[in-house]
């Protein structure tokens, strides 16, 4: 092996176990539990993306890593299953050439907000990473009845629409999606909008609530997307979620 | 023993080895506690049920299995003391032979829908599960003040009808009965229906609702209940109950 | 030592092992944290109780367990400091000869209902144990400003006269008092009673309420407290405290 | 080493074994998670105080301790990076020469009573310990749009004097701070901050809220500050952080 593709294949395996501490980190956070995923962007090859087999993120390991044409199409002949919501991932990395992760889950906390008309701007300043606007997508609209899972690239491209260049879209009756521009990052917006929408729910119970202002929006999720609080939140996921050595 | 015998045996036998673990998962998702049951049609004999002796499921092993007739009457000379309520299992077994597994429990989450007159029709995807309609039961119209149980075939038969061709029935201030084709989907429409009750009352305090639509319901659960979420479900579910290598 | 002396022993040994399983399962199901006891009559003496030296119950052992008077007066020289609050204990042993075992504690769900007047009537058939009628006691009314521990026999016998012949009273702002004929009973009005404080809570914010009936309530706790369903419950509980073997 | 310098050590040497202590139980509470930060004042030099590097205090060890000036000045040439809020800490021990522990914790119980005009005052007695009066600094009002963290002296400064002579402040949109006399009763008085946050939330959905009186307030915060009861529930939390032979 040459040494340019030795040094490849470090690159790559490393975006993989990232990508398999991402799935378990998720699991433990209890932002994906049986169904949702997390995928990854093929470091060296814009237009492939990396995404597990069909299985349950608490238990996706190195081995069930696939890897994807943006249009959902397997490479090589692993005859496994693979999610049949891929789409929504392919046609993210289509449309959004910023956007290197992306996870799709139903935290629950998250899901009331996609079933009515409340709010979900950010709060306080560990949520301000979800950004200031937080859009709607309904399968309805476009596709009428459905069995509701985003799995063709139509509905896929018809939800990436919807995000636009927002960090967070949710689903209506069934979940959200998270957008960034690296694994860790699209982690911690996972976790600030499931936070956010636990302490939206609770203060909407007490009075009146005062939302932070665009301006702090902006500064603070600059702060906290940049590479020492992402590490610091990191190497706390990763030990609550038992990678103790790492 | 002959070559048929062996395998009706396996048969059996497989089918208490999903039984022990459906206990031990709902006992684990916290579905069932000291109180509550889980049976399963006797896979060659479809007048006879499997159910755990009066055990809490937590720690309900293979050898607390004991086998019934649909009328509760235990098969054999065990001296253990069966569920008061097995009679649930057996009246819903000979009104519905589609069904092959049932479920008693007292999910905390859906204990309030039982008491007041709040809908528990499914908000998101993966509650499609628990179907449109979930008729509620109330041990006073026929059989007036009680200790609340269901401990006579009486009593059961009152409560199959009221579950009608349903997948859940709620009994007034005691808890809810499911109903599938087998284990896997019993557990899946339990949990469905502990996380619809949860999300249900979180999302009444933030504002009005919007329900899956009738085409919704039948599309995503007919998509859940196929063998291949069925599975993945149930890799989740085992691995969290500590069924590590199965 | 005379047989007799034996039999004494291993009856009080036997009481005191479950007095600390009850102190662990209290513990583990968040009835009790770092203040809170439970505490059991002596088996053979009427005049004497065991409870704890001043300790967090989740790491209380045998070597603990202190003997005190009804009037809170500790039998022996032990130096180690009793739990200021006993006396709750003492008084209500004394004016109900019928009690064998007391907890006091502090379920973060039970003390919203001794800061208003909302109602603690059981809701469903599980909580039927702790009883139709639950006063609540105020401190203020008889000593006005006071640190709020129940720590003298004057204020341990105001309480156990607002207790009456109930099983369950509040501490208006402190906590809660639950005595039943034994430790296995006490455990399972005190868990009662925390869920359906849960569940009142719930219940409320989704409509109006139905409660049991006197009459349910009469039949269901004079069935859940009958040796079955307790010693169903007991299992399960000791399981989930860490004691596998017992 | 003198015998004076040995001393002194083993003084410091006590304190940092508490400070990490408090790291790890302030993060098993859910105090604090990956951000958040406990310091201690210099036990002989009332001009210093002890934090750690930038790190989640769950996995804070004695290494990561460092030492800073009341300026927050680094003592020694460690290139580890600090946290850029220590000037919470600073500020606070200029101010309060009777402040020797500070916490800065987004508790999320809190967070709702820091975005809205809902009052935390003690409602039970073990809430107490947080005082009767509870100040909010919101940045804007001095510093306008920032990334909201705390992260000058000027910041600290502002901050310090909402505190006040109080035990605790909230920050809009953001968290809280404690001070106390010592490192265990400014766990004890953040855990109770939380526990009265939750209390308050629950209580409010109920009914009319009766808090507790200023005397009782005055008379139950002296009593659960006070040796006995801070070092009993110190045993508690540090055998739930896993410290078990401590």
């Amino acid at each position: 092996m040459s040494a340019e593709a030795i040094r490849e294949k470090n690159v790559i395996e490393a975006t993989l176990t990232t990508l398999v501490m991402a799935n378990r980190i998720l699991a433990r956070e209890t932002i994906i539990d049986n169904f949702g995923h997390v995928s990854v962007r093929h470091p060296l090859n814009p237009d492939r993306y990396f995404l597990s087999r069909s299985r349950s993120p608490e238990i996706v390991t190195r081995d069930d890593i696939m890897e994807f044409t943006l249009e959902g199409e397997q490479i090589g002949d692993d005859p496994r299953k693979p999610y049949a919501e891929r789409h929504i991932h392919g046609a993210i990395y289509k449309d959004r050439p910023d956007v290197h992760a992306v996870t799709h889950h139903h935290a629950r906390s998250v899901l009331p907000f996609t079933m009515c008309d409340a709010s979900l701007r950010p709060m306080f300043h560990m949520a301000s990473v979800i950004g200031a606007e937080i859009p709607v997508w309904d399968s309805q609209d476009e596709f009428g009845d459905t069995n509701m899972l985003v799995d063709s690239m139509a509905m896929g491209h018809s939800l990436s629409r919807a995000l636009g260049a927002n960090r967070v879209a949710l689903l209506r009756g069934h979940g959200a999606i998270c957008a960034a521009t690296d694994l860790k990052s699209v982690v911690m917006i996972s976790i600030g909008l499931r936070d956010n929408a636990e302490l939206i729910q609770a203060t909407r119970l007490l009075g009146a609530v005062t939302y932070l202002t665009d301006g702090e929006i902006d500064k603070a999720s600059a702060m906290l997307l940049s590479p020492m609080p992402v590490a610091r939140a990191w190497d706390y996921w990763t030990a609550r979620a038992g990678f103790g050595g790492i």
